[in-house]
């Protein structure tokens, strides 16, 4: 899985990893010490399995062990554990003794356990002679049943949230910028293989720059439908480069050198439970890909009669006719020379790719360079997700 | 509950079907066992029942079996069954006996599952003689209330989901397209018999075309009140067909022929557990009925002083005149001869019905062909929701 | 609590109750058994304590005779019934009997008990002589911990589900029309008392008629801060008759006489779970007082430096100047003669009152009929939440 | 952690205290009483652990204790407890005993204890021998799995629910006023150290201030994309002061002796659990500090390859030129000598912060009066977080 990841330079300057896990660290440790202490319970449902286990191993076994000095104490102080030498007789307080079939600590550490789990075989018990006994046995009930009713909750809840990070699974690998009716887009999928965000889905796209402060500012992108989506498909989740985006002003040879992150989240909530959850990744300028678009990987089977998904070409991109000068270029040379082109558009043939008119308007003015180097980065490699000469169905 | 639906050819190209369920296969199977493996308690809550008791029987019959050779192991080790053939005495190391009352692999299992669900009859019991058989006590007492606790879980969260598929229930079989205050507009019930998403409760509506790119594309249909609804009644969903809309260019001829899909959904909350669930339904053209408005099923019984619901005719539909040309034509019609309209309108009769104001301007236009196709799709079978003979209380 | 109703009608026509229930009915009964069936669950929370408590016992006792029934057949299949009656020997098969200690159906029944309930006591007890035992020991154990587990779950829901009908402590028992910064608005008071609903609240108020198909048909009105609130406080939610608003029309006079009904909603998250949940309640035209405004309870007291909240007075109204026509003539009356009034408001007193403004154009068009008409119904009643006494804090 | 808060007058008249806690009553106490019995439950998640331990503790032991009583009832209706003086041989009725091994109330409680929390040793155990004692059994053990399933159900429900009052960790201490990008803005700033509201985050802003009825009511105030974020980093919010805010006519002066409260509320889910949850925080006018922005605490460390967050400077503030007039001055001041300006400007030297432009046209008309004012405030306290003399980084 993390395989694919290796083309990237090793270490990138990212906020999220492409699985959505965070690459960030809070540097005052003395607070997060503080945190961990009020949220024990969102670290042992967060934690691993093993960590969760070993905690309650640990707290299951120190109660057992408190419990069981706790009832020697009480049997010691009854004068249970003192024989006469020669009938055998016990020669504490009381008709009887506080505890029947326990003379050493092992012995009251299996009546701790058998108590507090409820088990009570029988051999060992307490009886109804000391008061100081009965109180312990119902504290340890209650105690046995918090521990018990903390570890039922936390197994619970580690078994319905989802997995920590998805974001790999849920994104396609890489961003795409090409034209969809003749508008500079931002494309990439989004699946619903896991479905843990599938009622209610929402995807929100940030472009996260660094203001003149030096801090990361998140700009909302706009997406169409408000990023409202029914992930009942993969989908594609289009912003159009419009003039409020700030990706307005970025041609291809620019965007290649830029500095920012778009971080997406995909939230909803999980069919089965009805929780509410996110995946998230991001894309670094050189994960966009300038003048390609996505396999198509939907499919109408007649044999299965039924819609099927092409799982393996979810990341695939295939390369499409893009200007490669930025999205105010292209609306400048579209308005503009309005009259011009209007003229020659009379003269030109009929057009059949929904993507040649401004295609034609702009090769004048804009070599296709950038294309080419951010091409570059990728060809090298052979990733089996990346297919160039798949044709366009248009 | 599923013989109406026979009435459609057997297999209809959809994603959807009515009842919510997904027609869409995922190819890569390799991909899916991962996904499996990740959510595994994901694959038990909405699996069947049987499943999920399986699987419980099967880890808890797996982990009595484990523990008790564990046992079985320990006494062995420990030399409890070898017995002197002439005295009957133990023959092992030690005072005592690990365990007490298990003596075969069969007596071990039962001492397993006597201690893991915390039964301990008496009869067979591990001693303080051995640590290893006491840790072994306490292992199965922790690994059986994980297991019992992922079991509660499962079981809670089984119980308190919205059932699968409940598409059916919730929407009426067909939509409709009518006049309405004039406007045309597409039509749908949504009922809160079952009572999963009564609050907070939302529809969207989404338009699924096939894309240029051979892809499923959503355009989502803006609905009145955008969609929010209080499901305390049964409720008419109303999407008006405006220039905006993707309808707005079909005629009723037009429509019987299109190749699309229409998904709904219904997200809300369940008024008992607060849980976000999800219904859904999808409607092919063939199940938009052009000319049709739904009957009303709501009125107040001044005998049991109460609003009533005939469900019987939730989905029960009667015939309204309506324009069979495309909403575009009508506007058309309405907005480009407005010199003469506004002069017949002065020689005409007073208007008692809503929608005879448009259907008169456009009946020169238009004859009314498509309403026939439409109907006779339907009129063969005998549906007893489909009432052709209610007449309309305007 | 409910005393106070008595004053409206006994039955008035509505959806919803004061309290939030619905007063409507779904005449098919076989669907409603259907739903029964599906939702099982929901029915065991939404119930009252004593039908959950019921249906338990039913399930615990039934399971526990069901098992005591299938233990004695095992046991009388094994003939470890039948005794030699000179010696007393057990009869059956094998080398021991499958269960000890139980002889009778009573007995089995308290073995059965012993063992689901997981006591076990240990003087009835299975053998590891019959696998048959064994099997059904295990499968006991199994049904016995998703019961318990169901228990749990139902328990849990039902703890922390909110009331089932809250909504006579939540909103105000009447709404009121007033002016507010010179515009006529619909007000209604909304409290806190109740926390159910205080993180992320928002409220939906809906104006429904009968639509002219004779069904109900919701219009949403358009709140103050799109019916968002921050709930630490009762609040008091505000509608602005506006052009849009359907109240638009509508006199003093006509209110009285009109045939519609206002139904709110308060959706929100639990502070403490976090659980989404939604109290409700219904206003009918005659519950709108028209020139009235709710009486200030919020008062900084700083004897305790604190703000008080005077939850006596939550219901109270007290009469204010309030023109009885309609927003609309108001609206017509204050733009139409423009130039008038501009002249006759430079030879004007001061205005201290703000909507003082507004009546004074308006006194000589609409004398004050409505509000005498109005108070009338109320007048009569001695409800101690109805201070007509006290003075305007303005 | 409340140390900080001394250095503000004692008693603020504030609606929320700066942890979000409430600084509200209810005056009238028999209502908070009837809710206090409606919400038992949410009461006990809401409580201190030590009150939910010690109901808990008392509901178990009540329990017992009547259960115990119930026991020695039917024991004593039985005659168990009469036995013959000479031969000990039990007198009462029947065949055997209904109980066995308890012959005084001591004796009854362990029975009762052993018994309802399932340990069973069976010193102590019923008889199948009265029909009366098999049913006491089995009520209690439903009884018994009633308390604990509501005992495990609340647990669960305290660990999984975020700490009470989290305000002063997510929150900054202060508001700012300052430019940004020529626009006066009101900052805070916002962290993630507790993840608790890390998914679908939103921030709403409300000013609350009283109205002429003399009641607070809120004004709620636009915040950049709507107040949605992604709360991966502490974040900084912002609400431009434009014309619709109602901060837009108050001066750095006016502010420092204005009246009303900033109500701040973040809710989101948690991304362990996926519970809604809130925290909140509230701002007076005197913790409005004007011409100050926060500091970068956000860095990308080479070394850890890593985004660091410095925690310990999250609520430190540094000077920034400001106009101390009101926004609506600026915005007058920029708009109206528009012709002025622009003559003046093409004369000025280039700017090199963002902020000179409009300082330089504010300076003669606003002397820098209120900031010192604000500034004194605070000045004269050593807190750590307040740091002056940090250059800015622009």
């Amino acid at each position: 899985k993390n395989s694919n990841l290796n083309m990237l330079p090793k270490k990138s300057i990212r906020l999220y990893d492409k699985d959505g896990g965070k690459n960030i660290r809070v540097k005052n440790i003395s607070m997060r010490t503080i945190k961990f202490l009020k949220d024990f319970a969102t670290t042992l449902i967060e934690g691993r399995w093993r960590y969760t286990l070993a905690i309650f191993t640990v707290s299951f076994a120190g109660s057992w062990a408190g419990f069981a000095a706790l009832w020697q104490l009480i049997a010691q102080a009854h004068g249970d554990l003192e024989f006469d030498p020669l009938t055998g007789e016990r020669m504490g307080d009381g008709r009887a003794a506080c505890t029947r079939g326990a003379y050493d600590y092992a012995g009251f550490f299996l009546l701790s356990v058998e108590t507090q789990g409820t088990t009570g075989y029988g051999e060992k018990y307490p009886t109804e002679e000391c008061p100081e006994a009965v109180f312990l046995l119902m504290l340890q009930l209650i105690i046995g049943t918090i521990i018990e009713g903390a570890m039922v909750g936390v197994v619970y809840a580690k078994l319905t949230r989802p997995p920590r990070h998805t974001g790999d699974f849920v994104f396609s690998r890489n961003c795409v910028i090409c034209l969809r009716d003749g508008v500079v887009c931002l494309l990439f999928r989004i699946s619903n293989f896991a479905e843990h965000q599938e009622i209610n889905s929402r995807v929100e796209v940030y472009l996260c720059e660094k203001s003149t402060e030096g801090e990361p500012r998140d700009t909302k992108l706009k997406l169409e439908n408000d990023g409202q989506i029914t992930l009942y498909l993969p989908q594609i989740i289009s912003h159009a480069v419009t003039e409020e985006s700030p990706l307005f002003g970025y041609s291809a040879e620019e965007l290649a050198n830029a500095d920012f992150e778009i971080l997406v989240t995909l939230t909803g909530n999980s069919k089965a439970t009805g929780q509410t959850s996110q995946s998230r990744t991001s894309y670094l300028p050189k994960e966009i890909l300038w003048g390609y678009r996505f396999v198509n990987i939907i499919n109408y089977d007649h044999t299965i009669e039924s819609y099927t998904i092409d799982s393996v070409h979810f990341d695939a991109v295939v390369r499409v006719d893009t200007p490669t000068c930025s999205a105010r270029s292209l609306q400048e040379a579209a308005t503009v020379p309005q009259k011009d082109i209007r003229k020659r558009k009379k003269r030109q043939v009929p057009q059949d790719s929904f993507s040649s008119k401004y295609s034609l308007q702009v090769d004048m003015q804009v070599a296709e360079i950038a294309v080419k180097d951010v091409k570059s980065q990728f060809q090298a490699q052979s990733w089996d997700g990346f297919i160039d000469s798949v044709p366009i169905k248009s």
